[in-house]
């Protein structure tokens, strides 16, 4: 019908999160009624993609050489907390209840969708065991055969035989979630992980 | 902390539908996960933006000189479905079932936010009542106080004592919707909206 109007709909339906209606509001919003806003978001997007850089040690984004949390000497390095992507790190931050470092692994092992250790970044994680003396990897991954996978080949093909404790976030119940609505894989997953009441 | 990174996610926030989580998926995916898309979701966007234009009769999106769908003759444009968004239109059209042409407001009155009738999209409705010989108006206008209020300024300012048709479209139980799950505004409004079953 609108060539242009159809093309911008599609390729804004390619950002995650967003479907068919979302991507036709945005591109209406955009293209029809608000267009003198485009060039500013336009301009900050290119700005911030020329900005925002990996940190070559953590996999976290950042602007200068390193991520202002591996920089921060406060934060202990001989701990280090995995994380499938950026956002993941950015939850457990607002959390504000962890201390350590992050390793950022911009993805997960995934053999349907092609998804092959060397496409993770897990070459600077077995560097920094060494080097910064890691004695405890948290793994924050994913609840499903993915993740597990992916904690598998970290177990076996990264920390090897050094002497690091691995440990696995929790699964089960989310805070204020009742067992009626949750769904049989989270109870099965609170079940297995239920522990000693005491 | 990443003031550029941040900054894209604040204007990314401010597209309809957007909050703080999606914004920074988003932000994400264009700066560090995909930034190879983002030039080609620029350069759609910009093109865009550059071909879409307001048909002059209906405030429907177009490329040439009037919408496809005024300039379709078999359309029927003495009957005029009047909608608040061009998302509406799209949403009315996808139902396939109104073979008339559409009138687009661009908003609707709301003293609050402060739109008042010299913002919406009212004269040329006015001018097509006389040009078109409309026989009837279909206000296809939310079920809340502003789409209230803005039938009642079509009725009174626009259309006059012209002898037209006005309806409102029906309002009530969505398709497949239950008595239980409908929200107490809706089953008002599907009560008041009751007609004789026969």
């Amino acid at each position: 019908m609108i060539p242009a109007y159809e093309n911008a709909v599609k390729h804004l339906k390619k950002l995650p999160g967003l479907g068919q209606r979302s991507a036709e509001r945005i591109a209406m919003h955009l293209l029809v009624e608000k267009p003198e806003t485009l060039d500013r978001l336009i301009e900050t997007l290119t700005s911030a993609a020329r900005a925002v850089k990996r940190c070559p040690q953590t996999g976290n984004i950042c602007e200068g050489d390193l991520c202002d949390i591996y920089a921060d000497t406060h934060r202990n390095r001989q701990v280090i907390c995995v994380v499938e992507q950026v956002t993941d790190l950015i939850a457990i931050e607002r959390s504000g209840t962890f201390k350590g470092t992050y390793h950022v692994l911009h993805g997960k092992l995934s053999p349907i969708q092609g998804v092959r250790p060397e496409h993770l970044n897990l070459t600077s994680l077995k560097t920094r065991l060494h080097d910064d003396a890691v004695s405890e990897l948290i793994l924050a991954l994913s609840n499903d055969i993915e993740g597990e996978a992916t904690c598998h080949y970290i177990q076996e093909c990264v920390v090897e035989k050094r002497p690091v404790t691995i440990t696995r976030i929790g699964f089960g119940l989310p805070s204020g979630g009742g067992v009626t609505y949750a769904d049989s894989a989270t109870l099965k997953s609170a079940l297995e992980g239920r522990r000693v009441y005491s």
